[in-house]
């Protein structure tokens, strides 16, 4: 099961589960309707009503409300490749946000900032909150995920270090996007270490797998739930393999007219354009759910 | 004019005003209508209902997809006595993230985390933007802001310390704590230099001007609207003056039990108590729009 969500004409956000030849999408309910009891949905409840998506505009199965929690530095090699190699590896999971309307969808141009020579790629796996968690433990909190998605964290490199705090690198308009959410139940453990790889133009850039990573899904939302009470529908980007674009020498940055894709096993693929600068300016109805 | 959000019993949000008593909400449309046309509704447009303050649940007027853009030093005096003060005077405004999911308004409970000995206070003032901002210049930025708000930036410094990036220990339960929207036009500049002080049970621990602010609200908002763009009803927190808890000696954190303020002239004062981490397990109606 592969579920997306699909913008109304009246501009409301449905959740739907796209058919196997990936041209159809069975609609189940309004995205607050299906986040208010997402197991139920997850385990099969009939669509209502199919429609063809080349008919509607896909966009992220994302609550405008919800907190997108990614982690900066999780995979060992890539700790090493980049600005913070010489501190090591940190004691907790480094965690930094993104607003909902930062996500978009595969197939969706996105736009290099004026100021940036270009952007850089992250291919990663996301992890679906679907309960509340107030101070759980680790087991409680994995227990809660209700399935994952292939996630590129695309970033405006000059933006996030022009300061000590990443925020405005990881927000830029489309620069986060997500793939369709398959049930935990498909996925089974990141632990049994699923393939996550990187493409530029047919390249390989990046190649990792889960069981590589230090700050598990569990320990990480139990950690954040004694902070903040988490809620269904919020997510956790669990960080990048190594390969990134800016730590190589020399630098590599996607700029327009290149293509980028990231595929993560049994999770599928999202492959998308970059555009230039200019793209900002037209209107912005395509991508972010919020 | 003092804009805020009144929770409907069916769980949407709607705008309103209130009276000069402070006793009743002249409601004006649903929040989604208001930030569509903000200067309408700011310019008294009547209300077409009045209901009583005590009868309604009052919440931040944000909408749950809005971008709460926060600068972390900005008053030299704060950067001196922070943990960055070796790092002098940074070239550009450092920017962190608040969900809107972390608001509250006045009169509730701030919960102090399991993990910390209590929290800390940050009296500040927010920015509202009235308009879509892509590469925008400071003037045309400035010209967009349709109004301010004094904000508490309440923050669980164990948290934020825990690694290089804040994210967590700026979004804790009901720990942003959001006055009224009044319009830009009653404000008029904050170069005027607007007082702010924060009171902890009656002692004066922050007192600042919004003349000494490095990064202007203009120049801010113009640089992160080169990377992302910004929306109608997106907030701007400016960052607190001198007087935070933990950088005395010895640190002053707030504990249940204890009541903070923060007043900035013109904008009115916020006051809220501080309460155990127990409150984070009662059922959380109150407080956030999201």
């Amino acid at each position: 099961m592969r579920v997306v969500g699909l913008r109304h004409t009246d501009g409301s956000v449905l959740a739907g589960t796209l058919t196997d030849d990936g041209r159809q999408v069975g609609v189940l309910a309004a995205l607050e309707e299906f986040w208010a009891e997402p197991r139920r949905w997850l385990t099969g409840e009939p669509a209502f009503e199919h429609v063809m998506v080349d008919d509607v505009q896909l966009v992220p199965p994302v609550l405008p409300g919800a907190r997108v929690i990614c982690i900066g530095l999780n995979y060992l090699k890539h700790i090493a490749e980049g600005s913070y190699a010489s501190e090591g590896v940190p004691q907790y999971p480094t965690l930094f946000a993104r607003w909902p309307s930062s996500l978009t969808v595969a197939g969706v141009g996105i736009p290099v900032p004026p100021d940036e020579d270009g952007v850089d790629w992250e291919g990663e796996v996301v992890a679906w909150v679907g309960a509340t968690l107030v101070d759980a433990t680790p087991e409680d909190a994995l227990a809660a995920v209700v399935g994952y998605s292939t996630f590129n964290d695309v970033t405006s490199r000059r933006a996030q270090k022009l300061t000590s705090q990443w925020t405005l690198g990881k927000n830029g308009d489309r620069s986060g996007v997500l793939g369709p959410l398959v049930p935990a139940a498909e996925v089974g453990d990141l632990r049994d270490g699923l393939k996550v790889e990187t493409r530029v133009n047919g390249t390989v850039v990046q190649q990792g797998r889960t069981d590589e990573i230090v700050y598990t899904v569990g320990d990480t939302l139990s950690l954040i739930s004694r902070t903040l009470t988490l809620r269904p529908g919020d997510l956790l980007a669990t960080g990048t393999p190594s390969g990134v674009g800016y730590s190589r020498t020399p630098p590599w940055l996607l700029r327009p007219g290149d293509e980028v894709e990231v595929e993560v096993e049994r999770l599928g693929v999202v492959r998308n354009p970059v555009v230039s600068h200019h793209a900002r300016h037209e209107a912005l109805g395509s991508g972010a759910s919020a």
